[in-house]
């Protein structure tokens, strides 16, 4: 029987161009943060499940891909009927971060100014955009009450996506502090306060009446229209948080358009004050976002620490910056150096070492065959010289050198190849 | 309940100045391979379950982490007693290359010259210095049968440690081919061959007596004694791809050692060639290894291609370099710039983001509180400079510039501040 060759359902493979432009992503991302100066952090895939679902995590703790137990602990939990697993794959890096940070915490400079990035899993229904492993780049702010964390994430956030070559991305923002407040002030039940949340939260997708109406089917006709007054309505107020955010988010990304919502919720039940998310004209939906969450730490370590973070949509800034053909490439191949036999395949090695060694990205062939095949070969990897060392070529003490741009193909000294191939 | 702030047993955690020290020599090995011609390619943590269990992974199979099936498909497992799982976390990365490309090859220049680098996960028996999740970096050639693959996938990784600053590597060598040869004209039973091979893979450890007496427990005497002469002898020979391969590295690397190993085995059912082994004096075992493995892809695309990989231990790789100081750092902090109050803020977030502009890595206090706090800080954060902007700073337009190696102090307008920070 044959094994297949497709990665599992809503996981994905990745071609050389792919993982290049990801990998430039990548780095300009960690750039821009360490010039904030953020400092990288990394925690491993597995977590315990108790930390996992030990709180805040909300519907994606239902999407936890667990580790099957093994050997006699499986055996006994199968025979016991009790849990078939302890750990699992994280669904964020916010909770591993809370973790991370309980334990490390006291060592390090306080604000703590970290940045963390790496792949979640969620175990979504696979659906096209959608996957069960995307990666995530998170950037927080622990031990910080005042509102410059807030502001420096959203700016930090805003020059990645300038730094990637991405202009005219929208920040929104809204105070989950305020929503509480207008949800006491309406009058509207505290248990039908989280239901009203995510009522709120899909005014974008579904419009103001549908939201309205499903307020008014929760909490009655009175707390919903005076919701619909204070949240939805064009007369909604900011909090004074917002404005400082909103003027210093100004100095650091002076073109950025910031739109106060009170709408905007973000999912997450662990948000206690700001909240932000970042769109862009060619998505629906979210570039990432972010937002206060003092408590998250307090399970870990006993005590509330005030603490705000982002992330970046790692997977649909690609999707962007593929769609605009910014994804950035890595450096391209500057030689291919053929092999004319294994007599003479010494000699290419040579020369592909002493043209390495000034700097120049360089395949010497690795098989055996006709040149016109390793001139495919060239071709295919879009290089763009092609080095040809035959028995006089080796005998005489030369090289020949072709442009494939142009097809011109000229005999020189290795020397004089450095220079051109440098050019 | 307080949650568990350690991450679970074998798991690891990683502070900054680690994970830049990772991030660092992840960068050089991309940058090595990429200069060599060879093309990234990723694939996902998790994999079909009869993909890892298909072929050739031996021992590694059996520490595999499987994914708890969900839902009902977990019911129905439970109610019927059959697998639990049918997912699992990759254990290497040279199976998810065999799937990789033999669904993408025929899409790529051949031979196909790729990397791979990632996590993988065993559940290994969690122990000093094995970890349960940690980073391979591979790199293969598939598509050719030349020997000219393997010298220069051995010249590749050995510039990565010349690159990372490691000296001394050595590399063993020896021919799988041989080792059957031998064993076959030694008159070995050929269902005993293969414990055999772990015998003599032993050598280094045990010596070469241990080895002849389990030989000849396995083999009988007179076996034994002819693979004493033809494998573990002082005249063992070389195959003619050997000296090739050797003379070739010795072009890219003229100062390797290279020692022709006739007990070098390499574990892993799947090698069918040469095979290659890198070591250093400051290290018992190896610091990677690889060889041919002409028959991996046959599972999957049912043909046989031949292909020839090598991998470096990247967790023993930053073992010696942390021990020998040279891990390499991210450029430091070039200035933090306090702030002296919320009113000032602005004022403070304007400096650091003009100069960052400039290419410096600059952190703007993010919280509120004294400014001995905030230069303690600096000092926690190794920055090179602090800057103050207090009110009468703010007023004269002048910014405060302290030396943290000197402490000297100066006012400057913003450009000198500027040429200062950065000299």
């Amino acid at each position: 029987m044959s094994l297949p060759t497709a990665p599992p359902s809503g996981f994905r493979d990745f071609l050389p161009e792919q993982v290049s432009a990801r990998q430039r992503v990548m780095e300009t991302i960690a750039r821009v943060y360490r010039s904030f100066g953020f400092q990288p952090l990394a925690t491993s895939a597995v977590e315990d499940l108790q930390v996992l679902t030990g709180q805040g995590g909300g519907e994606n703790e239902k999407l936890i891909f667990k580790l099957l137990k093994r050997g006699e602990a499986l055996d006994r939990a199968v025979a016991d009927k009790t849990d078939l697993a302890d750990l699992g794959l994280r669904f964020d890096l916010t909770l591993p971060l809370a973790r991370w940070y309980s334990k490390h915490g006291s060592q390090l400079a306080h604000p703590f100014k970290s940045f963390h990035m790496g792949p979640v899993w969620r175990a979504e229904r696979a659906q096209k955009g959608r996957y069960r492993e995307f990666t995530q780049c998170d950037i927080d702010i622990i031990g910080s009450q005042s509102w410059g964390a807030e502001a420096e994430i959203i700016g930090a956030i805003l020059a990645v996506f300038e730094q990637c070559g991405l202009h005219g991305v929208k920040v929104h923002l809204n105070d989950r502090g305020l929503v509480d407040a207008a949800l006491a002030a309406a009058g509207a039940a505290a248990d039908k306060r989280a239901a009203a949340c995510v009522s709120i939260d899909k005014l974008d997708k579904i419009g103001r009446d549908a939201v309205l109406a499903e307020l008014i089917a929760l909490l009655g006709q009175d707390p919903a229209d005076a919701l619909a007054k204070s949240l939805l309505g064009s007369a909604a107020s900011a909090s004074p948080a917002l404005a400082e955010i909103s003027a210093a988010v100004k100095i650091l990304a002076p073109s950025a358009e910031i739109v106060i919502d009170p709408s905007l919720m973000r999912g997450m039940g662990y948000y206690t004050g700001p909240v932000f998310e970042f769109r862009h004209a060619s998505l629906s939906g979210s570039l990432g976002g972010g937002g206060r969450y003092d408590g998250l730490t307090e399970r870990f370590a006993g005590q509330r620490t005030p603490a705000c973070g982002g992330s970046i949509g790692f997977e649909r800034l690609m999707l962007i910056l593929e769609e605009t053909g910014q994804g950035g490439e890595h450096p391209a191949l500057d030689a291919v150096v053929t092999v004319f036999s294994d007599e003479l395949r010494g000699r290419s090695i040579e020369v592909g070492a002493a043209l390495r060694a000034k700097g120049l990205i360089v395949d010497v062939f690795p098989g055996s065959g006709k040149l016109k095949a390793q001139f495919r070969y060239a071709d295919q990897k879009k290089a763009a010289y092609v080095v040809v060392i035959g028995p006089d070529e080796a005998a005489r003490g030369v090289l020949q050198v072709k442009t494939l741009a142009t097809g011109d193909e000229r005999a020189m000294t290795l020397a004089d190849a450095i220079v051109t191939i440098s050019a």
